[in-house]
């Protein structure tokens, strides 16, 4: 029974389990704990945990199979499939000094294994590596990995961050207990497999904010909370720390489920008194009331706002720049981005602000400014300007430039539909080679990416700004670009599963959500409109950036940059998705995720050096990027070989007239 | 004029060359230091070193050219190409936090290289980065590197290490200088380019000897051997320090071109004495001595023995497990391994040592010992074995079993040939079917790869294991594989030149020579025979190994690990090519290579943890594969994915009859 209804929410996290011990009758394991424990599933485990291959008398070889919970008969394999999780045996030590239970933990591992693909379940929990080292376990995990269908392995890894030695810069210390590093070390011998997963087994003491971030942009799957990590509230019942509820809501939002694991610790779990909230039969389960203080937070979750609805089937999905799809779609996207209120809100404040500084009070019925919309589209930047302009009283004369001409078609019928035709000129023609009849006051131009300058806008200004006066005003009037180092497993798998390196070379647009920030971004690129007369004529950059972990984070893997932008429209009136500064309620962009072809471990103290570029040639622009520290990554996209700019969007092909 | 002639040797170190000053007078240049000097080669800058993109004065644009040292009507391209390697201008510096500074040195940079490609250059010698970072100078050289044709982009490297903070283990010292840490960022950055490589700028103090041995894994193509790291010999002439001299010696067998440069600074290299030594033109160039003194040390060196000049054409060439070329030549490879006249000497020893050891002298006129050769080729391990029994004084009968068929027929000739038939019995059939008429005393094979097992003797000998009696000798009676970790680049890019996953997952048949063996063998898995009684039924193995570097070596790359075996064919009789223990004048085998896919970095003081594995199924035999320290590398060569022994040569497809 799903832990609640949460509105437009799909997500696995609404479906919690239990941890079973071994029984040899798994349908009256499943009857108690889902009929009667109302959970979803069960983690069971499949064989007689008192196995050993190595005690199997050596002539009864090949005739007995190992002593499995239940077989296919007794339980369909539907039944096996939507109600169980296969719980590997715990004792296995693939991994151990003494050679016996090392092969006794291959064969077990391998028939439980071979025995869950026979069941057709979806996942296997697979038990916590044991010693310091984890090689064999993985290549045995790894092999595996090789023929398994669809099933998931989760590898169990207790949530354990020894805090007292992260601020030493001495990572070898051997008393700096990281599981993390348990995991990575795993996940990197069986190269990231995407059928690979964390259990994360949580117990009372939680590591730091900071630490606890890196599994956000791991492959998390499941949350085993122990019944001890409960405490108990003034009236008997299991209830959780403020801490542990917060990182349960979290894992809610990541799609993370939770599994109760554990004995009954609590007075009212345990004694079967009636509760009024869960009715009579909750006296049965012995775990019931950690389930429904489990379902209480799942149900205190704020519903999602819409713009989050909406968004949610964009979440870590890449839009590859070469994929075609908006240019069917082109009216659609129009309409779709004329619904950005904010964007349209924000450019009229600075056009305000802006008409206001050029004309005084006692100029206003004088003074007409020209001002000339550069990429005006189906017409919101001229509506926006004009209703600055009767907010300020300020006189205008517009010119709508624009190219396509599906959309100079539909500008027209607005402005008749306005009666705009005494302010507004509509000019259909390439920004680049319009011959303007007068120069601009203001020019006003949405050219900008999620990454600012990679729709090349500082190209196309720099086209329009021979009709702009001396002085006049470009809005906006400069954009920088931002990065930070990200922890994405998913991401760095999607890329990876195209098998080549111009996927690696290439920059995506993405809503980043199963991510990490590791560190707090740092600005990048920077053009400033009209171009100061100083200025070199180039639109190169070059930016060198020096990212720092948090002391208390432990290690962590990089597997790519996620990329915003800022736009300062005019003065104070900025536009922008860089996290800490984004304009609120604003869903025109999503970022940017620049991947990394070998994820970069950084270790608490090492610093993560890294470069980025913007090069122009005379047909095409790009960007390239490396890592130079801790240790150097190759040069991504040399030359531009795998991705440029240009193909990022339909429209700023259409833009330049390219391709 | 080369060096010398040394017999058999066709390497491009017997070329000297002599780096110039600018001249714009290139003609002149090349007959003075050509013809007067007697180098075979000038390093001549190209432009002159005033030159600055950003002093030219704007309207001038495009139709200056740059101040080029001579064009190709000057002097033709055939001999710009065989006389000139084209000196990139020294001042140039492409991390400059100077702006101005940076983009004259990144305009330079392409100009200069855009004009030696027109000329044809066999190679451009690179100034040495400046600063502690070069990412931007790497990101402009791979940026040309992906549209060079044939020219070699040598990048200056200045020899140094200093010595007096490799033993801290704070590997982040800011007072660590060692130029292999700058080489090595810049390559990685450039992805291991194949025509990127290092001249080494060879001063007055050399590293210690560990650290110069990586720059032997490297791809160095030049030696610049500047005129103040030469000393005064009694007579006035130049001369070389004893640890410098071996250096130049072991540049020439690694096949690194030496170039002199800078002033002359000895009394009898500037004055114009008439030399005895070299004839009286030597007055006119100021360095001809100097040329003479490395002719010296050429002309000094050893003649290749007989051995290494055959495997000269084998240098660091892989041997696919693939190629299918020893499928055509089985009678010429039965007669070269027949040739290694070493290996049947201690074959005869060992059969010698186990007969007198089985048959007391007063039983010697007694008994006779029943002697089975398994895979006996054409032979010459029965002769071995028939020279043991003379020499001894013990009666033998020989079974040589052998499932070649074409073999088979030069077994009888040979038997009637030398009259042994009443010693000699041939079984024509496969080892492990043959139905043995008794048992055996002494069980004779070789059946061993490079590393051993790889090609299956242990599974070929426990087939064969039960026709020999209780008690029985098996020669050879175990073998062992070893590994240690080498810098292999050249290694290394040829795996990578395959661009596929699979072949970096092969091992590889190869005569490693240009390579840097970082720390001594460990030995791997051990096969003993006949199979003790306690022994597991299976030859799955599984090794982990941990590799110390000398403190004093510095960072270096681990590109993969070299493989070799060492054989106990019986009590103290081995046979082997572990390096330290090697059996001399062998030549049956050379090393094998596991590669990385990613080369791993090891640091001073981290250490290196390297896993084996040889895994067994029901039809194949693979390894696998992975470092898990310093940092986890992906496990090569799942299921045997990409590669497994059988494959590795005709003879062990032939042996277990498989594919």
């Amino acid at each position: 029974m799903p832990l609640g209804d949460r509105g437009g929410d799909k997500s696995e996290a609404r479906f919690c389990g239990v941890e079973t011990e071994f029984s040899d009758d798994i349908p009256e394991v499943i009857t108690f704990n889902l009929s009667t424990g109302k959970f979803d599933f069960v983690v069971a485990p499949l064989t007689d945990p008192s196995y050993r291959p190595s005690l199997v008398p050596k002539n009864s070889f090949g005739s007995a199979a190992p002593p499995f919970a239940g077989s296919d008969l007794v339980l369909s394999p539907s039944q096996w499939s939507s109600h169980v999780v296969g719980k590997i045996s715990s004792w296995i030590d693939l991994d151990s000094e003494d050679e016996t239970v090392r092969i006794d933990s291959e064969t077990t591992l391998r028939q439980e294994l071979a025995w869950a693909s026979h069941l057709s379940l979806q996942a296997c929990l697979l038990p916590a590596p044991k010693g310091s080292t984890c090689a064999n376990y993985a290549r045995c995990v790894n092999q595996i990995l090789q023929d398994l269908s669809n099933m998931q392995l989760w590898l169990r890894i207790p949530l354990v961050l020894h805090d007292d030695d992260v601020t030493s810069t001495d990572s070898n210390s051997a008393t700096l207990v990281d599981s993390w590093e348990t995991w990575n070390s795993f996940r990197l011998l069986c190269e990231h497999h995407s059928q690979l997963s964390v259990a994360l087994d949580i117990l009372s003491t939680l590591p730091s904010a900071n630490s606890l971030g890196r599994w956000f942009g791991e492959s998390v799957r499941a949350a085993i909370v122990n019944t001890d990590s409960f405490l108990t509230n003034g009236r008997g019942y299991p209830c959780l720390s403020k801490r542990h509820q917060m990182l349960i809501t979290r894992f809610f939002n990541y799609n993370i489920q939770i599994i109760i694991s554990g004995n009954s610790g609590h007075a009212k779990a345990s004694v079967g008194v009636v509760d009024s909230r869960s009715g009579a039969d909750s006296q049965r389960h012995p775990l019931r009331p950690y389930l429904e203080y489990v379902g209480h937070l799942y149900q205190k979750l704020d519903p999602l706002p819409e713009q989050e609805r909406f968004e949610l089937g964009y979440r870590d999905y890449l839009q590859s720049p070469l994929q075609p799809l908006m240019d069917n779609l082109e009216a659609r996207t129009y309409e779709t981005f004329e619904k950005d209120a904010m964007k349209y809100i924000q450019y009229q404040r600075a056009v305000s602000k802006a008409m206001l500084d050029m004309i005084p009070d006692n100029e206003a019925s004088v003074k007409t400014l020209v001002l000339m919309v550069v990429g005006a589209g189906r017409g919101p930047l001229v509506r926006a300007s004009l209703q600055a302009s009767e907010e300020t009283g300020r006189k205008l004369k517009v010119y709508a430039v624009e190219k396509n001409p599906n959309a100079v078609v539909t500008l027209h019928a607005l402005v008749r539909l306005e009666g705009w035709e005494d302010t507004v000129t509509i000019v259909s023609c390439d920004m680049r080679y319009w011959n303007a009849p007068e120069k601009a006051d203001i020019l006003v131009s949405e050219l900008l990416g999620s990454f600012g300058d990679n729709e090349l806008s500082p190209e196309c200004l720099d086209g329009a700004q021979r009709f702009l006066k001396p002085g006049g005003i470009s809005i906006p009037s400069s954009y920088t670009s931002f990065i930070q180092p990200v922890t994405a497993s998913k991401l760095y798998n999607d890329v990876k599963a195209h098998k080549d390196i111009s996927h690696f070379e290439t920059a995506y647009v993405v809503k980043i959500h199963n991510a990490a920030r590791l560190a707090p971004c740092q600005s990048v690129f920077t053009f400033t409109h009209p171009k100061p007369a100083d200025d070199r004529e180039s639109n190169e950059r070059y930016k060198k950036l020096h990212f720092t972990l948090p002391n208390d984070t432990g290690s962590a893997m990089v597997h790519g940059f996620a990329g915003y932008f800022d736009a300062t429209l005019y003065k104070d009136v900025h536009l922008g998705i860089e996290p800490l500064t984004a304009t609120p309620n604003m869903f025109s962009w999503f970022s940017i995720f620049f991947p990394l072809r070998t994820p970069i471990c950084v270790k608490p103290g090492s610093k993560l050096e890294v470069d980025f570029w913007r090069c122009c040639g005379p047909k095409k622009v790009w960007y390239e990027w490396c890592v130079t520290s801790p240790s150097p990554s190759p040069i991504h996209n040399s030359n531009g070989r795998s991705y440029w700019p240009l193909l990022i969007t339909v429209r700023s092909r259409k833009r330049l007239n390219l391709r």
